[in-house]
């Protein structure tokens, strides 16, 4: 059954693959399982029809048959256990992928996420350049412990899983910052998960999105 | 094998269970495993020993023979995953199970423990009160959505579930604020929450911990 995701229909990232539909393009796109998406706009996120499938009215939304999941961890960790590719096979490597999607979205993503929100809405305020170095600190902070334990392997914990997925799509909202530069090895990591095959071809699908309606 | 997990040796909530371990205990009375616990200072959380477990240098951990995990949420995934009693049976019911976890932590937890952040680090800075100001709003438009969702349900999809747990703990954080009273129906949700058997073992073992360092 080909299932059908939620995205933006003018994503504020301008086609730049931030929004958080990319993570589950990716990830279907991985394990070879063709979707449909079905674009939202910000009035219609907010509207009943909407807010049954996800009650804080956001996207992704997956929806395959009677199964309605919200939340792009949950999404992705779905399609990884019902696909081969994104999980290790062995229980306790297979712990540590899962260990690394936690660790991508809980412990990574809120200063990078939060460095976002306050570029736009905080630039005016008193605080702004106070907040901003703080964040900054606080993303450096993780970035450093994440690159002393990468070092110089290729993925997170073995062979790519959900877990490196997840985090590279993190990491990415860090480029122009110059930040990422700090930790080339980390950088290096990055880049191998945009090389890869299956990352080009959401990236793409979604920039299509993107140009359709600049051009529209 | 008895798995041994760490924890504040001197939690900075003072007893009151705020701290990520909690989740952890929780987990494991629900399931029934017994678990050691390992305290571990400040100090000791930045030191190489402790790094190699966690290379955010934080709490818990959790270490079982040769697994060695980090991030509260993939360890009470895994506590889940291991024995019967947080994960429901049907695949699409596991699924939203783990839904509800990423939620937690991603979506509902954020701007909570924010508020708590700056509560203690913010406070004598000229913007205090507009900060705070402003999470609360995050925080009670994320309570709405949750409190509209949940309805008069008993649990957040069906039975007692891992994403349960992990909903409960999140917002126990804002006991006292006064914010969680505003949502009779998340009151009661939580109380559910903490008069559960294992909730109740959980937390005077993690209390047990502040009495005795206070009064050693």
């Amino acid at each position: 059954m080909t299932p059908t995701i939620t995205a933006f229909e003018r994503s504020p990232d301008r086609g730049r693959g931030l929004a958080r539909d990319m993570r589950v393009r990716w990830a279907l796109e991985e394990v070879g399982q063709p979707y449909e998406v079905r674009l939202v706009s910000f009035q219609a996120m907010k509207e009943p029809a909407h807010l049954a499938l996800h009650p804080f009215g956001q996207i992704p939304t997956y929806e395959e048959g009677d199964l309605v999941l919200f939340e792009s961890g949950a999404i992705v960790f779905h399609i990884a256990e019902s696909h081969a590719g994104l999980l290790p096979d062995d229980a306790h490597a297979r712990a540590r992928a899962v260990m690394w999607m936690f660790a991508a979205l809980d412990t990574v993503e809120p200063p990078i996420f939060d460095r976002t929100l306050v570029m736009i809405l905080e630039r005016k305020e008193p605080w702004y350049e106070q907040r901003l170095h703080a964040l900054e600190g606080s993303i450096r902070k993780r970035l450093g412990s994440l690159s002393t334990r990468l070092g110089d392997a290729e993925w997170l914990d073995g062979a790519f899983s959900a877990g490196d997925l997840l985090m590279v799509t993190v990491l990415r909202r860090l480029h122009g910052s110059g930040m990422l530069d700090e930790f080339p090895n980390l950088s290096a990591y990055v880049a191998r998960g945009e090389a890869r095959a299956a990352f080009k071809r959401a990236y793409a699908a979604q920039r299509a999105v993107f140009t359709a309606a600049s051009t529209g």
